[in-house]
């Protein structure tokens, strides 16, 4: 073998996904990619706020000395003092800037996290429907991902998941607003599953995990509840992907809870890991962008606006699903129930989705919004269709 | 352990590296900076090239849609393209995009690659002294660093490194120019080295990755030979950090070989590992502006001065190194043969350097000469008092 086993299994089960991606570009060439209504990716489509241009075009305009050059591993000091403050509002907290890390993003902050917590076999808990690459940046670091139910509307199951618990568990990730489910969990929920932490952690630390880049993305007047005054072993790992619409600059960060145990061991180990992963730091002028850009996010209005469209469409034509409170997704029930049957079908009308399967969610798919107005206006009628001819 | 075991063991294994750096804190407060002559650290300190800020600038007064969104996992096609034209140029055989990636620096890349290739308890030889870091990739993906002795003026040596082949060593990783020594191998090195390679992948594949940030700061008309017309089971792992002193922006590339045998399921699986690290992509912006930077090199005058500065002072002060061809370090041998104790005693006149013990190369110790011509020439002085006193 050429390259490593786990490497190529990988690559050989994603095959199908890729397959299903390559049919829809075979579509694209064939009809026109405007006829080929695409609702595959999570890529935000709108773009930045005008304060993020202004601000990079400020650090481009005057270059300050050394501005491009390393800094400490864990980011600039005066862009992890803003932000501290961002989420210390956010949390109801006071969290300072020796509990920031500055990462390449979520996901970096992720794999930096989990590199940091789990020695070999650690179990990771993760409500199911799920981001996918949760099990990969598990199994990166030698760790195993328990996948648990939630309840019907994808809220959390605590019994569930307390259930799930055993002298292996070292972490719980949860991921509010939800990718693919769009569901935001409730502060009372978010009460319930610290206390669940809390009780089991006397035996073995667990950590909350929360990935949270669609925190700003909320729709129906819902606000994402904090964690830190409820779960002192927390800590979020999030990026500015989504909020300001810049997911290729791959810019986030990691604040952990100043009242966890061994603070200062973890963010030592959250520094090296950070250093050691090939992270070095997090992107030097990108820092520094969104250290200014603190009450600054992206317009969300066109999201609500298709969220929206899309809801009254899908809701009258017959689809079954549960409204998104957040995030691009709405994660509906497969007709018949069997979701790739159903995903192969609508392909047949030029409509591309990707089935729940892929998400840990079977007899689901997840239309990502991601795209204009005119084009769900155009896909609503066509899903209609669809569904009247579906012939399982 | 409220954090796995071996990052705990490698914060404390690292704890006596920080304790020389805080003691050098403590004297640049007592002394003031100014008096504290600081031959530590390896961030490039001459400024960026002047077409370097006209692209960022160019860049960010007229944005184009979508710039700062996601892309291929892979990078930006043409700037995968035009990095493609600059590798071939370097290697002198035509690489296509379709063996370029593009990393967050060369760290980045070197954890993808180690990624893809390593299985569990695979080895990685590595001759020394050499970039520290690299125990920490191998042991990311669960390989096995394997050091070999280099000769006395740190060349390769050959022998020593097909001695330590064995059925499990899957890599060789060469840094040309070499941090900690400086030193460049010849191309009759890199041929040797190659055709011992092409003989032991007879039984099992072995890569040679050749890890080369500081190809273009080199001196006393040396080049860097190419390894792809020599060893067909070859990549590069690279980046822009030093050639255009920008090392916080993250941004680097993976480049394989054309003639690697099953070339299209190694870029597979590096792509496949650039995204399920949590590196997702290279940062956007910066793929966009080192794309257009082809021809462009930071001003290496400054280095070769202080270089030339620096041998001629220590020389006559009685030091006894290796002059380097290449990178920003002298690798010196330390009097007495102790590195840790003279370490210890030129800091007692206000110098700090670093032990050759850090690089697998006890009895040496490291300069970076990433300052100032005029703190070197106040230095010298210093550094021969220094000799003249020590008395082990």
């Amino acid at each position: 073998m050429p390259i490593a086993h786990d490497i190529a299994q990988s690559i050989e089960k994603s095959s199908w996904i890729r397959k299903m991606f390559e049919e829809g570009t075979k579509l694209k060439a064939l009809y026109g990619a405007e006829n080929v209504y695409d609702f595959t990716l999570g890529n935000p489509d709108v773009e930045p706020p005008e304060q993020f241009f202004d601000e990079l075009k400020k650090l481009s305009d005057t270059p300050q000395k050394g501005i491009h050059g390393y800094m400490s591993n864990a980011g600039f000091p005066d862009v992890r003092k803003s932000i501290a403050e961002k989420v210390s509002r956010e949390q109801s907290c006071i969290v300072s800037m020796d509990g920031i890390i500055m990462t390449c993003g979520a996901a970096g902050a992720m794999n930096v996290v989990l590199k940091t917590i789990l020695d070999p076999g650690d179990q990771v808990i993760v409500p199911k429907p799920y981001f996918v690459e949760y099990g990969f940046y598990a199994k990166n670091h030698g760790g195993e991902m328990v996948l648990v139910d939630t309840n019907g509307d994808f809220s959390l199951n605590i019994e569930n998941i307390e259930k799930a618990v055993t002298d292996k568990t070292r972490a719980i990730i949860i991921n509010s607003p939800n990718n693919p489910t769009g569901a935001v969990y409730s502060e009372e929920t978010i009460k319930s599953l610290a206390d669940c932490i809390i009780k089991h952690s006397k035996k073995r630390s667990i950590y909350l995990i929360s990935d949270e880049p669609y925190r700003d993305i909320v729709y129906n007047n819902k606000t994402v509840p904090g964690i830190f005054n409820y779960c002192p072993q927390s800590i979020i790992a999030t990026s500015y992907s989504k909020s300001l619409s810049i997911p290729g600059e791959r810019i986030g960060y990691c604040a952990v809870n100043p009242a966890c145990k061994n603070f200062d061991t973890l963010m030592a180990g959250l520094i090296l890991s950070n250093r050691i992963l090939g992270y070095v730091n997090a992107p030097a002028l990108m820092q520094r962008v969104v250290g200014s850009l603190n009450d600054v996010v992206v317009d969300i209005t066109p999201y609500e606006k298709r969220k929206n469209l899309f809801v009254n469409g899908l809701k009258e034509a017959g689809y079954s699903f549960t409204e998104p409170d957040g995030a691009f997704y709405i994660f509906c029930k497969a007709p018949g129930g069997d979701d790739v049957a159903f995903v192969k079908h609508l392909q047949k009308y030029n409509i591309l989705i990707v089935p729940g399967v892929g998400f840990g969610g079977p007899g689901y798919f997840r239309i990502a919004f991601c795209v204009s107005e005119e084009s769900i206006k155009k896909a609503l009628p066509i899903f209609k269709k669809a569904l009247q001819e579906y012939n399982p």
